[in-house]
């Protein structure tokens, strides 16, 4: 069994660094902080004894060696970047559970015949850069070095010029670093668990996801004398396709998802009727026939609006990965370390997209769950309980000792 | 007849104040731009012949004197300040026909009983400071000195200082200059008179309106790992008020208007379920009593949304005038100097706010519109034709002619 305070206490260091006033996580990737994070796991993982590799993305390996070192590793792992008004756990959990997986072995000497590693990815939020969940992406190929090393952040600033600058660009190839099989720890960022009052949540699956930018354009007028039916009102237009993204994801449950979190309305001024008004359209489903089809429903809708209004609608769509099914292996090992220590337990199928995804594609992968308070995550208020914490930690020790093997 | 190439020369040479590349002008409310603006009519007015009188909001009056002297003067008016991304003539238009009035009457050495007056009033916008109509406002006591004194624009500085600083902060206290009718020439704002192929707009009344804040509060969540059925997603909930304020405005033509210009959306993240929601809310009507329907009817409809959803919302009212009718004397010499000088003309109730609605309650007051091309205002494309602008300034002559009597 880990020592969950040790656990609880390196998670409160960390979120030290960048910390808020009201108690979240400010940590961006490639910044100062972030420099400041991965130095303090660096060193934290020398202490521990093992042997760390930087790759050309910037994704940090932190290996203890196996007794047969010609054995893939058993990686487990996640990410230390955070949201700009994030908390503690998102990510820094996974990567300082393997830790602890590390140090509990360590401290009851135990050795596993392949090696093990820990694991943190670069950029995994998307928040200063996008893609999202940038290094596991050109980990695994799903885009290339060059693409996301030409990302720049708001002021400019490109990922290979921060990565040079925060001293974290590494000299291993992105996708030669081999992995036996993949396990990832994660707060479920939902509330399932947490309604059902269950510990852990096996996960089975990852939804996939589909991103759209959405422009409706009609014409700005003056709000007071432009009778009703001469306008093109661009927000009463764009409130329909908000409504039905919502009404598509209801038509199939219980996996579907459908949610407008942006909206920006020109010129935005309380007397002017909007002339164009973008948004954004995320839809999820597990199922990836269902999920095609939640697309074309989107895009049928938005062709009728079109044709009923007359107004300008674009809808493209700029990001987009398929549901990822879990390995079985990863999956049962999950299972049976949970079952073996008696946590209560359900599956939980991720609506968040994680770096094991990427993963998956390239080793057999798999993830825990543990519960957050009511759910909530990418919020300077996100909170889990230590026992938690403590359990999925140990999920994780049993199930990377299942596939490392003692 | 006016000489409508000499009102062109002056709009345009008006306009280069705060020019902007788009052909607009920004020429914002007690800036060093309006203040150039001010300086500029008061040289041609004096050039006129007129005295110049400034009241303590900055409103001011310049004066062609008339055979009775004793008599209250017939004025005319409007303002020169802009939208920050504003056009030529809203304003402005009003404004320079009220001073060629005067240059033509110099040149045919017409005298009128009744002085004759030009006025402009400060900050009608309200982009800079609020409330919008700030000059008349103050001097129909619609609202205290002290009131607009204390408005404050978003670097901090205040109406006063800002009077002080630019030269415009008189003596006279306001209400005090006499008016013995108001006559007001403005574009139309709206497509009405442009549609039904009219030049002249005789204004029988100005719509009342009520502004209103409203704000919906929800939980913020991830957009991923939330299902459907646990969300508190405060822009659904958002947009069905949205559209219940056209639905409402459609149920009450064909003078009900109803509009959502402005919408903040927190935190604005592509996969974020929307906590909170503010937006804006302009419903106008001609008739009070309809209008008064809508606003109950829009606050029935909060209720029974906040009860069904189980959301907080909060709609607090922001600004109001009520429907304002001009009087009879005022309309008649307008549709009476309308018909002698044979201009196409129709009656059109005017949608937006004008400083005629304030003056309408301290003294008889009418207004005369003209179109704008494709009724476009508060825009930097605004435009209006030469020879519209000039039959305006001809109706404006005539009846101004009738009440001060040659
Ligand atoms: N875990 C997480 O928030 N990933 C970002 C992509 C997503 O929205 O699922
Ligand atoms: N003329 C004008 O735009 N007035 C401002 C108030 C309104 O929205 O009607």
């Amino acid at each position: 069994r880990i020592n969950g305070q040790r656990l609880w206490d390196s998670l409160m260091e960390l979120a030290q660094i960048g910390a808020t006033e009201k108690g979240g996580v400010k940590r961006l990737t490639l910044t100062d902080l972030d420099r400041q994070g991965r130095d303090l796991i660096v060193r934290w993982a020398e202490q521990a004894g093992m042997s760390v590799t930087v790759d050309k993305i910037g994704n940090v390996f932190m290996r203890r060696a196996g007794r047969d070192n010609s054995l893939p590793p058993i990686v487990t792992g996640s990410h230390i970047d955070t949201q700009p008004t994030g908390g503690k756990f998102d990510g820094n959990y996974g990567v300082l559970a393997g830790l602890e997986v590390v140090r509990t072995l360590n401290e009851h000497g135990i050795a596993t015949e392949a090696p093990i590693e820990v694991a943190f990815w670069t950029n995994e939020e998307g928040s200063r850069f996008v893609p999202v969940m940038m290094g596991s992406g050109v980990f695994c190929g799903a885009f290339s070095l060059e693409t996301a090393y030409a990302a720049k952040d708001v002021d400019g600033k490109t990922v290979r010029e921060e990565l040079e600058r925060i001293g974290y660009l590494g000299e291993e190839e992105p996708g030669q670093h081999p992995i036996g099989a993949y396990f990832e720890t994660h707060i479920e960022q939902g509330p399932v668990l947490e309604d059902a009052d269950k510990v852990i949540g096996v996960v089975p699956a990852v939804m996939g996801l589909s991103w759209y930018d959405c422009i409706v354009s009609g014409m700005e007028a003056h709000a007071g004398p432009t009778p009703m039916g001469l306008r093109r009102d661009a927000l009463q237009v764009a409130t329909t396709i908000m409504q039905e993204t919502v009404a598509i994801a209801n038509r199939y449950p219980p996996y579907g998802r459908g949610t407008v979190g942006m909206v920006q309305v020109f010129p935005n001024s309380r007397n002017v009727i909007p002339g164009q008004v973008k948004f954004s359209i995320d839809l999820r489903n597990v199922n990836e026939e269902l999920l095609n089809t939640m697309h074309e429903e989107m895009l049928a809708f938005v062709a009728k609006t079109r044709a009923e209004t007359g107004l300008g609608i674009e809808v493209e769509r700029v990001s987009y990965y398929p549901p990822c099914p879990f390995h079985p292996d990863c999956v049962n090992a999950v299972r049976a370390a949970t079952d073996k220590l008696g946590y209560s337990t359900m599956d939980v199928v991720s609506g968040a997209g994680h770096d094991a995804i990427y993963t998956a594609r390239v080793a057999p992968s798999g993830m825990i769950f543990v519960p957050c308070k009511d759910g909530i995550s990418h919020n300077e208020i996100e909170d889990a309980q230590p026992a938690h914490l403590e359990a999925g930690c140990n999920v994780l020790l049993h199930a990377m000792l299942e596939r490392a093997r003692v």
